[in-house]
């Protein structure tokens, strides 16, 4: 299937990590899809309009015009290297796939779900969180992610300019997002300077560039 | 590669949800692996023969003779896919394939990382929760998650015998994996007839069955 006769539309919100890691996966790929905006802070996912399209109110959500909607930006990114596989997003041998996909669920499974708002929304009416603890928590998790990623990167030979070697894939896609949230909640975590390094050099292609949370439609202009 | 020339070891605990999955994965591609036990009670996960397996101590731990461990639940189901691709854990079609994933996902990514020890541990430390506080918690995020996997389950066509089509794939091994760690924390979800439908029938098979956490080298004996 080529892409220039491939339409999507990804339903997307200028802070979401995940709604982040589908824009890059999209554009490192050469794909385009058009936005359709969903305004976290309007609750415009809770609209009559966007629970058809997607039940749970999550985002992101993608759509191949003449097929259901796709949601999990996990599973989009592996759609997409399915759909098109070039440039890949996985290694070739089935090993460093294994590694890529760890590194990945790291940060997209195991860390980024701990700070979402619904978590936030629990924690702040149920357990009486006030912004300090919250911000205590986000920081916490969000260190104990990242220092996990830090040590296996430092530890592993088969970490190189990127995550895993020299291209781009899946792992720098997750990790750039969560550092890129991160920076839109002015959270700093010390001591990660390989991860500085690597999400600094995909800073430096356009994909990850133009997929910045501050540079989409619906970001805050000051 | 043949699975009968293939030696695994996992390193295991007989009540984590994310053992569970790759010892259901394992068997449904009747591949046999040797299950090196870790006892997350008695602290050996940080043990330093462990931490050189695992250096985050984290389970579970997949290991093919000759190659670099294996960590995240959803990568070790991805390998065992590529490795040994029939019976097959995703369906044919890309898009079929993202449904699946999506599932898998909403569950082990989106569910289960709210309610391991380490969220109990800084919940019960740094935010004073005390027994039924945490058990609100869990109740709360598997309530959350499985009601949202009901929803979808309900409305959408390609649900079958199993979560899609007639087949057990990626999605039962999560739903299942969840299921399976609710009943040893007696947490009970009710309102989720579908899920425990498919559940059943993924009982029946070998494969899960031999799986349940109870019957594992380690689990309490009454």
């Amino acid at each position: 299937m080529s892409a220039s006769i491939t339409s999507f539309e990804l339903y997307a919100f200028w802070r979401t990590s995940a709604t982040y890691r589908v824009r890059v996966a999209l554009r490192l790929k050469g794909l385009q899809a058009r936005e359709i905006n969903i305004d976290l802070d309007a609750g415009e996912q809770r609209s009559p309009a966007y629970l058809k399209v997607n039940p749970l109110a999550g985002l992101p959500t993608l759509i191949q015009a003449g097929h259901p909607p796709i949601t999990q930006s996990l599973a989009i990114l592996e759609f997409l290297e399915e759909l098109q596989p070039a440039p890949a997003l996985l290694p070739a041998d089935l090993h460093g796939r294994a590694r890529v996909r760890s590194l990945a669920n790291m940060l997209a499974a195991d860390t980024h779900p701990l700070i979402t708002p619904r978590v936030r929304k629990y924690l702040t009416s149920a357990a009486d969180f006030d912004d300090a603890a919250w911000r205590a928590w986000q920081q916490h998790w969000f260190g104990t992610g990242l220092f996990a990623v830090e040590k296996r990167l430092a530890s592993e030979a088969a970490t190189g300019t990127f995550c895993h070697g020299d291209q781009p894939g899946m792992a720098d896609v997750c990790l750039a997002s969560v550092m890129a949230v991160m920076q839109v909640f002015k959270i700093a975590v010390p001591d990660i300077p390989l991860i500085e390094r690597i999400v600094q050099r995909c800073q430096q292609l356009p994909a990850f560039a133009e997929a910045a949370p501050l540079l989409q439609r619906g970001a805050p202009t000051t």
